[in-house]
């Protein structure tokens, strides 16, 4: 556990609250994560824009009667007033934009400083960034929302927003040992957000702590005041997911899901084992089908403009998927989608969450692929919320492996409660970051 | 009827047959609307901003293999490269933007050359431009479509890019005596358009015959070559839509649409009377609840960084109503409007096409208001595709009034090609347009 005496490793409430004792200024915390940026982004890579303005942007916020600003970063594909949105591309504008969308403008009003843009890869697909995992930099931190993981992980910002249209806030965030939090679709909002597959890319957060993800969503579904409740593990009911893909997963990451169910059994959580042999499956391949034709026509501009300059991962992975679409199977998928939402409400009137894999395993070695998205994409389509926390590490090489955590649509605030009950309760001294 | 003899007047159809037989050529033809826009606009006022390249435009276009290009123009929400998104307020940036969304890039590719940005109430809400209605100029022209409705009625393109969250492309084509195009939700793609509320925003097209609306549909969606079916009117279920809000439209526009039914009837069709005393009074107000919340958040850095330059009507109206939902009364409507689309989809297995007024009457007099969105909101929501035709004119003024067909989730072909049978059959003579 890290000696927490430099401002950049605070989590977000705790520097908070050491700067409403009186104890800390917004100005010390914004110029200790710029000073660590500074020092560690060199070998990290997880900026693609550093705003140099960041001690002013603070002190403007605190003049305008801000008690504490928070210092936090973006993935490069949300545009940010003053900053270029690059997308992981060589040949989008660099000037500076001169609108942003609802979620930056919401956190801008609360005092949130933005020290920049992070790593995204290529227009959030594939084709990797510069980025390393702050765990071992010889392993990819995942993507899409690359930089944003590692920045967390890194103890560079203590939040940072990235995006997930297939597994691309949770795998990265497990594989950098930092929390990640996909909220149902729709709850936070994301105009001026590049598109991916409008009908399932959603905002997320990733964080060190849960009660830093509740700040932000506070902020963000401007519910600021709303208290996490209070939950029991005991008065929980969790669903320990063992169908397709499960047997994807490595033998220990199979192994600590299910230690973990065992232990949340033993502080009297109801433990039930939940198979979706058809749905899971199912989803993971609608997914594939809306999300192939919607991007195919949501970077239309790039892909009629800029073919050239565009990855050949990109090129004849998803474009080619969605080219082979046509509009009527996309509706049919749609409303598919649609129908298996509504049973799966069916299954969470009997289970609060559900357990299952955040990745197939740790981080893999190279940083040239950045993982697998097979136990993410179910749950993008399908809109459900979503925690992994950092909870494991493999036996070789110490990497992080997370678990996932899936509520039933619209309980967000259950999850983030029953989230921080299990940080405490099941991991007391596990602290998230490299 | 019009003599068609200047360019201008023909539809896209219409002026590329002509092109392919040699008898016109792409550069006259946009030239033609370029000079009605010039002769005309003084009057009218359908744009906040002219393509002063668009003859360049039109011979690049030729100059890369295009036989025919069509000139088109789109609202003023809708970035477009080179020209500025004015958004109908007067404090976003004059700079051209350099990035366009998905649509514009498909039609670009397919040819299209984009005459000028279509005036927009203000950020697509009530509060009206200078844009007057072609067919009686001391009249509203219907919005937030404004522009675009009056642009197309008045021959100055022959079809324009209009986009609705509640009513803003139905009301104004019907009031504008043109037909208007709501495709399903999510058929077209809007990216690099301004979100109102993004669970509903639906880009759709104004023009002046069927054969445009399937033509650019078949851009839109990437299916060029794709024929309108050739259905016959006795082939088809009609279903006249008399519960709430049928009442609130007046006797004469009820009249209309009972004696239309009983012409199709008469031509073989099948007509039964439809109540969904339940069901569309019920959308109606989940779509305030979901459009409400929506607009407050996707318009929250105008709300929150320039307010006071906001009209009183936004202020007071759908961003007050925005502030009153919570965060789960918002997931528990879009809930329930996947539920009710469900029911829908029963109902649209008796029924191919509903008949439904497209407002509650004639364009009213005054440029002050926009008209009411009574008849459409409910049908936004549940995102049906919906056609308006110009088929009938007020005793009183001889202003036009529309007939509102609306069918089941992603019939949009079915639905193309019954309108073009509807004007051929029942209304032969009648030309769409001032």
């Amino acid at each position: 556990m890290p000696d927490f005496r430099e401002p950049h490793q605070l989590t977000a409430t705790e520097a908070i609250r050491l700067i409403q004792d009186g104890k800390l200024t917004s100005r010390e915390w914004v110029a200790s994560c710029l000073d660590r940026i500074s020092s560690r982004d060199p070998e990290i890579r997880a900026w693609a824009t550093v705003n140099g303005n960041a001690i002013e942007d603070s002190d403007a916020q605190t003049a305008r009667g801000i008690a504490a600003t928070i210092p936090v970063g973006a993935k490069d594909i949300i545009d940010i007033c003053g900053m270029p949105t690059g997308m992981g591309t060589d040949f989008h504008s660099p000037d500076p934009v001169t609108r942003e969308g609802g979620s930056i403008s919401l956190m801008r009003e609360a005092g949130c400083v933005f020290m920049g843009k992070a790593v995204t890869t290529e227009l959030g697909h594939m084709h990797p960034g510069p980025t390393r995992n702050p765990h071992n930099t010889d392993h990819t931190p995942g993507g899409s929302s690359s930089g944003s993981a590692a920045a967390v992980a890194d103890f560079m910002v203590p939040v940072c927003l990235g995006t997930q249209t297939t597994g691309s806030v949770i795998r990265p965030a497990a594989y950098c040992g930092v929390i990640g939090y996909k909220p149902t679709y729709n709850d936070f909002d994301k105009t001026h957000i590049l598109a991916n597959a409008p009908s399932m890319d959603t905002l997320g957060l990733m964080a060190r702590s849960v009660d830093d993800i509740a700040l932000m969503r506070g902020i963000l579904v401007e519910e600021p005041d709303k208290p996490v409740a209070n939950i029991r593990i005991s008065d929980l009911k969790f669903g320990l997911l063992t169908s397709s893909p499960w047997d994807e997963a490595d033998d220990e990451s199979r192994g600590f899901i299910e230690g973990l169910a065992g232990k949340l059994g033993a502080l009297g959580a109801k433990i039930t084992e939940v198979r979706l042999d058809r749905e899971v499956p199912r989803l993971m391949e609608l997914q594939r089908t809306i999300s192939g034709y919607e991007f195919k026509r949501s970077i239309a501009f790039e892909r009629l403009r800029h073919f050239d300059s565009l990855s050949k991962i990109l090129r004849e992975g998803r474009l080619a998927d969605g080219v082979r679409v046509s509009a009527s199977e996309y509706q049919a998928a749609i409303r598919e989608v649609a129908s298996l939402r509504l049973r799966l409400a069916d299954l969470f009137n009997d289970v609060d969450i559900l357990l299952f894999p955040s990745a197939d395993g740790p981080a893999p070695a190279g940083i040239e692929a950045t993982g697998k998205p097979t136990f993410n994409s179910a749950w993008t389509v399908a809109g459900n919320p979503v925690i992994t926390l950092p909870l494991f590490r493999s036996s070789t090489g110490g990497m992080p492996i997370g678990c996932q955590f899936i509520a039933g649509f619209a309980n967000d605030d259950m999850l983030i409660s029953a989230m921080r009950k299990v940080m405490e309760s099941v991991a007391p001294d596990t602290v998230p970051g490299a």
